[in-house]
């Protein structure tokens, strides 16, 4: 490696730099300020844990996400957290053991061995909320609505939200009976949403049955009128479908009514994210992004593997992608007081007492000055034995 | 792993929990916003690295405190940072490119392979300053400063300074002329301040030598009155070894002026850190403690391997380690409003508004409704057709 590639950074790896990091501190504490009205604490789970803790419950993709290090202390394997939410399970289940409805929030680097889209990062500022302890659809209700909040005072905008329920794949495929390889060739055919694939390992399915039903629903996304659609083609669906199918209406309506200016989009086979989902998921977009801007959903099964079961929904956002994807008109404030290369304690003093709440850039004797006042709009000047504020004319 | 052990960190790596991880936070912002108002502008350095770009210039301890990862991209080898110091140094060499006087601040995570010490940790919070561009003693002194305020502002009581400059052992080092494996066990020997060894290594060098003056310096540790001592044995010593001599007297006399609580010490064969440093280095200890709160010097030589060469210096803390030795007699406040799951478009629009500035925990159909409450200290109650906000009794 030479010199002139030494500061070469990794792909999908980056610096955030002044203002763009400042922007995201702001838009951090906004976030975890408002949360906290809602109750929710903050919590700060590390970033290394071993393995078994890190994946326990969440599936193979979340494993080939994960970076791998050999503890030095014990020869264990550890894993560099790719996803804070079964960190939050596992502080639920174990951590903090209460047994009311427990609602926590973080903000936390994670790492990912491999970008999750084309044009992704693979060090997220992972930001997010989970709730634990409550099933009912009010507890997914405060989850969605979170997540728009968030998204509004980002700044994003036209912000379109997809809602989708597992237990309608999830059912079907199991009551369609499929051999544990057809299975597996259905997961990949859907979560590629390739309906020629589809066709031919489910094509031969008698109509009615379920083989035959997630045949028709697997493509079918859209807005609310697909609703009536998906329940047409359900009609002689189990219970556990229609509930879900209910949940994904009731849901839709109540945030349709809070935020009305949200497009809302269904797709009855969504099968995104880490696998360790169990009830109604979601995910948010801005106008024109392909991959999601926050997700998340309802993963009542996680903290059983941590010895106590609770049920849980959450959700995530990557903090940077939301600051860089919202709109930046409002630049960061560049107001400050330059203050000479001159020892003199009463001019320490006066610049002591300005920085309580003023930036006072203090020159130091070998900085060039004039440099230095080009970042500021005022300056400290001696007159009469007094140090005055000066408007700085700008250069 | 049994579901019993599942939730067991490493050692050395730990969950913050609330209300610590709100206190963290809070100490985060409060010294984030204080170098801000000193010009100080935020970064944010990726976690993972390529290996070289991240041991740039600093030696083997750093190495052996890296956790190196694969990239599965590109097959080349990363680590995941475990000082923060050498990429803001990357960041001024190659980022911002400015020409003048550059401050930069951070906070961020940083993982070490071991345990600096036998209570430390090796997943320290990171948060420091680093100021480009300036050889002047002006600028070791806002440095020092600055670590001061800090830990002022984490209310860290009894804090001692020692201070100790780099220049004087490396100098008496090369005077002596010692052969390079004679060399390394000095440095060794002197590391551990093991005075025995260093007689057996230097017993043998002629009275007034600088092998002789690095035997008699070496154990010479205290305060202000070995100031003089020091000036003593280093009577015929090189201009180089006085001038630094009388930097560490400069600083001592302005950081008394300024912080005349804070107690000093110096050492003048401190070895302590990742061997980058060049000049003045300090390093700050509270009440009782033997591993430092925070540390830091100058390193004027880092960025020339990344093309540019600037005089450099900074200080960084482990901010889990400030918040949680500092006094936390202030506990956070648990002043929430409680509302009731109730579903009322009048409750739902008093909560939006009240979640403007206070905390509001509104229950969910499912909760323990006693337990929600007990979390709060008023509740909102429906009286003619209104939500009025009453006191709750401790319960």
């Amino acid at each position: 490696m030479t010199v002139s590639d030494r500061w070469l950074l990794p792909d999908g790896v980056e610096d955030l730099l002044p203002p763009t990091a400042l922007r995201i501190e702001a838009l951090r504490r906004e976030l975890l300020d408002s949360w906290q009205r809602w109750g929710y604490q903050l919590i700060s789970p590390p970033m290394i844990e071993y393995l078994e803790s890190l994946l326990t419950g969440t599936g193979n993709d979340l494993d080939l996400q994960t970076f791998k290090l050999t503890d030095q202390l014990t020869g264990r394997l550890m894993g560099v957290r790719a996803d804070m939410t079964p960190q939050a399970a596992r502080i639920d289940a174990h951590g903090l053991q209460s047994k009311g409805v427990t609602r926590l929030c973080y903000a936390g680097h994670v790492l990912h061995t491999r970008p999750l889209s084309l044009t992704g990062g693979r060090a997220p500022l992972q930001v997010g909320c989970e709730l634990f302890g409550s099933s009912a659809l009010a507890a997914d209700e405060e989850i969605v609505v979170l997540m728009l909040e968030a998204l509004a005072v980002a700044g994003v905008a036209r912000v379109h939200l997809d809602l989708a329920h597992v237990v309608i794949y999830q059912e079907l495929v199991a009551a369609a009976g499929l051999s544990d390889k057809k299975q597996k060739a259905v997961f990949d055919a859907v979560r590629r949403k390739s309906v020629p694939e589809l066709h031919e390992l489910l094509g031969n399915q008698p109509a009615g049955s379920a083989g035959a039903q997630l045949l028709a629903l697997a493509p079918l996304v859209g807005g609310r009128e697909v609703l009536a659609q998906a329940s047409e083609i359900l009609g002689t669906a189990s219970e556990r479908i229609k509930k879900a199918l209910g949940d994904l209406e009731y849901v839709a309506d109540r945030v349709s009514a809070r935020f009305p200016d949200v497009s809302l989009g269904f797709d009855f086979c969504e099968l995104r994210g880490y696998n360790y989902h169990t009830g109604l998921v979601f995910a948010a977009f801005g106008a024109g992004g392909e991959q999601a801007l926050a997700q998340g959903g309802r993963y009542d099964a996680i903290g059983e593997d941590f010895g106590r079961g609770r049920p849980a929904t959450g959700f995530s956002a990557d903090l940077r992608r939301l600051t860089l994807l919202a709109d930046s008109s409002d630049v960061v404030d560049h107001r400050a007081i330059y203050a000479p290369a001159v020892d003199d304690p009463d001019l320490q003093r006066r610049v002591s007492e300005l920085r309580r709440c003023e930036t006072v850039i203090q020159a130091l004797p070998d900085e060039d000055s004039h440099r230095a006042r080009s970042q500021c709009d005022r300056q400290l000047v001696q007159r009469d034995g007094k140090w005055h504020i000066e408007a700085l004319n700008a250069q």
